[in-house]
């Protein structure tokens, strides 16, 4: 099939609307393995832009409607709380053989968003989720392999031709990505069990920490497994507050699963229940080496 | 002072009770630095009695009298649980100047445990908490830096001799380790923050995942925060289950105004209260970042 040629143009010009540590990485590696000739950023922070300038992530920087104007493919790696914002700028331009696709941490409402702003146009909207990121943000920490050997989970809309989901899956596949097609209701699922809950988990255990009067103290004693249940929570709180609110049904249900079981928990250390505490440990830990992930 | 003399042998003879990860890596430790001549150890496990002989960090394998009457330096490297059985075993035959040092993560319980069994030979007992380790356990994860650039907490007694103290203090400075003294009261009480609440929500999240009906399919979708987060719940279960009850008061205390905490985002959530949220976040992500930690 011609278009798995691995030096094939997929999108002439690719239009990054937010450069950063996502946008940017995204600009790099899309010229690096030749997916796109032409990379046009749009972006409020300078900083941002003019470090995406400067290591070659954009060839320039334009507003929104010239971007819009320009690109074969508009991806948007904003906060998903600007995502109405973004697709309002660029609806008005948007060419009717153009491609858009987002990079958020939660889907199901992405595509509402884009369902009420797009209107008939969300067909050319394909929604994806890189699994890559981390505490690091901003251009400054891009790099041209951030999804190499990542998951990206596309979430296809009914509306989507198949032909148009498949050059998105393409250039991911290109990118060296893992691609997962699901549904973005079943996607905000899983993700707030796995990603979403633990984010709350990790600002919890600092912001508890931290209030305490002998915080210092603390953090000067605590350890490795401290720093690794902790380094989430160095992740961006605009984003995460995003995320936690756009996903808010799932992870409130799985924060109070995850409630409950601590009642569990704490009822077997209050009796001294040892048996049960080495059962619950025991599937959690035997779970935990099992598991075949990163 | 000749003592502080690098190659010094401190302890002619030591004897380790107990030779997984911790026990194992202080016998290679403790001959590659010169800080004894000759290592007996004992233990329950014949694949870790094993493994010590072969890989060198105990010359021989003796049964716990034996080892008793040898030793100038007694460690004990056994679930917290298991002291009071290793100290009656000891206690008949301990020449009056031995020492005895457990490496246990938690304080005021092997405290309580070492006077009541001892007696007045607790004078002899300094008690000491490496902070090392981590999610791999037994023998065959042993190697002779492990303590190197770690801290060590050492929680002496009133009844020690300062030059015991002293002794004890600078076979840790030997092994590489930062040396900390405080008392066992305030070290459990920092501990159930920074690592045993952690372990406890660790093991929870890997529970709620496991018993979720859809549980594999989140396994495969979980990334790098998850893979850190998670990665202290993959520790041995009999040894947290030991620690959480040996320090439970402590782990009680924090484990509660932990939930007030997740109460407290719960609410932030349902009322989709943005401006708390991102509050919250940026305490615990400015925290984090701040953190000059291992």
């Amino acid at each position: 099939m011609s278009t798995a040629q691995a030096n094939h143009i997929l999108f002439p010009t690719v239009g990054i609307v937010g450069v950063g540590l996502l946008g940017a990485s995204l600009g790099l590696a899309l010229k690096k393995n030749q997916i796109a000739s032409r990379i046009v950023g749009s972006g409020r922070s300078s900083t941002n832009t003019n470090l995406a300038l400067q290591m070659g992530a954009v060839d320039v920087i334009v507003p929104l409607d010239q971007l819009t104007q320009e690109a074969d493919l508009i991806i948007f790696c904003v906060p998903v709380a600007q995502t109405k914002s973004v697709l309002e700028g660029i609806k008005q331009g948007l060419n009717s053989h153009t491609l858009v696709m987002d990079v958020g941490s939660t889907k199901l409402d992405v595509v509402a968003t884009a369902k009420e702003t797009l209107g008939e146009a969300v067909r050319q909207f394909v929604p994806a989720h890189p699994i890559a990121g981390g505490a690091l943000h901003g251009a400054a920490a891009a790099k041209d392999d951030l999804y190499q050997d990542r998951q990206v989970i596309v979430c296809p809309l009914q509306e989507n031709a198949p032909q148009d989901i498949e050059r998105i899956i393409q250039l991911w596949t290109r990118l060296g990505s893992q691609v997962y097609q699901m549904a973005a209701l079943q996607h905000d699922h899983i993700f707030a069990a796995v990603s979403h809950l633990p984010h709350v988990l990790s600002y919890a255990l600092m912001l508890q920490i931290a209030n305490s009067e002998d915080a210092s103290m603390k953090f000067d004693h605590a350890g490795a497994g401290f720093r690794d249940f902790t380094r989430i929570a160095g992740s961006s709180p605009e984003m995460w507050r995003d995320i936690t609110l756009a996903n808010r049904q799932e992870v409130l249900k799985e924060l109070k699963t995850y409630q409950q079981i601590l009642q569990t928990i704490q009822k077997a250390i209050e009796q001294e229940d040892g048996a049960s505490l080495e059962k619950l440990f025991t599937i959690a830990s035997q779970s935990r080496n099992l598991w075949k992930g990163v």
